[in-house]
């Protein structure tokens, strides 16, 4: 259910976004019970100066590898679910895509079963 | 209100993509009460590989022509009108744009009237 | 915190894009306190066609200079401070990039402060 949507700048190859993508929903399906076969992902790559981010906020230091994860899920996860999940995509995106960890920016939005159709015109989450 | 965003695969053509556009709006002013003129949509299409989904998710089967739409609109839509809603942008899609069924996944999110400015700096839904 | 998505048509050179982003930074440390160096935002400039509105709805003038800016941040400011924010977000585009305050749609959604990871596989805001 989640929908993710990834945005980077140009410099990453296609295999390095694809990889990008697996390591996010291989992150999911381990800390927040995301089912294996339930991937949906945009995955946009932008030309220099597109994804605007700050270098240092927070003490993190950040270049033009930057990554950001936007994930949409029904609500429900708890904090503790959403820690092991950002730790978990972090180390996957290195693991897999060489993303380094204070490259990756994540944001979650929360919605409701009803708030999903998976095709045929069906709210699935609630039938 | 509605703000819409549609991410597909090359491979729709241009009239495709507006017909689509028009059924999601269609769809919405006959089910959920959304003005005519109000229309607000974002249509992306995106390289192979860069909308990524699960074949068979749900028993559903999906291919390159899969169709995300996400809504972002205010809340107060009860659960009956949502599933009226997906059963008609799903209807629409392939009458209008020959979108097939299964290819069409819709997620929603919602917010307050506080949160819209619809132009000149004014929160119109609550003045 | 707040992540911005901009998305605009052809027809705004690279420049302006970069000083629209600018203007809603800006508006946001005025208005909803958010810090300096809290920026992350993706700007995407599109063929035309692909972003779709209507030209008068609720009797503001719109034209291809239309420009959606789509606000995540954690919940918590009032009405007031909304307010505030959409009038000085296009009070801004248009003293720093020209864009007139008819074509500003601003919309916002709200999470919370768990919802964010801004590097490191941290979620800063609630450590």
């Amino acid at each position: 259910m989640p929908l993710v949507r990834i945005d980077v700048l140009d410099g990453h190859d296609d295999d390095t976004l694809a990889a990008l993508g697996d390591a996010v929903h291989v992150a999911m399906t381990e800390t927040i019970d995301v089912p294996d076969d339930d991937l949906f992902q945009v995955i946009n790559r932008h030309p220099a100066g597109r994804v605007r981010y700050d270098p240092a906020y927070l003490g993190v230091r950040r270049d033009d590898g930057i990554v950001f994860v936007a994930i949409t899920m029904r609500a429900g996860r708890t904090v503790e679910q959403k820690k092991a999940l950002y730790r978990r995509i972090t180390e996957l995106a290195w693991e897999k895509a060489g993303v380094e960890p204070r490259n990756v920016l994540i944001s979650i939005t929360e919605n409701e079963l009803c708030d999903w159709s998976f095709g045929e015109g069906l709210a699935q989450m609630i039938s």
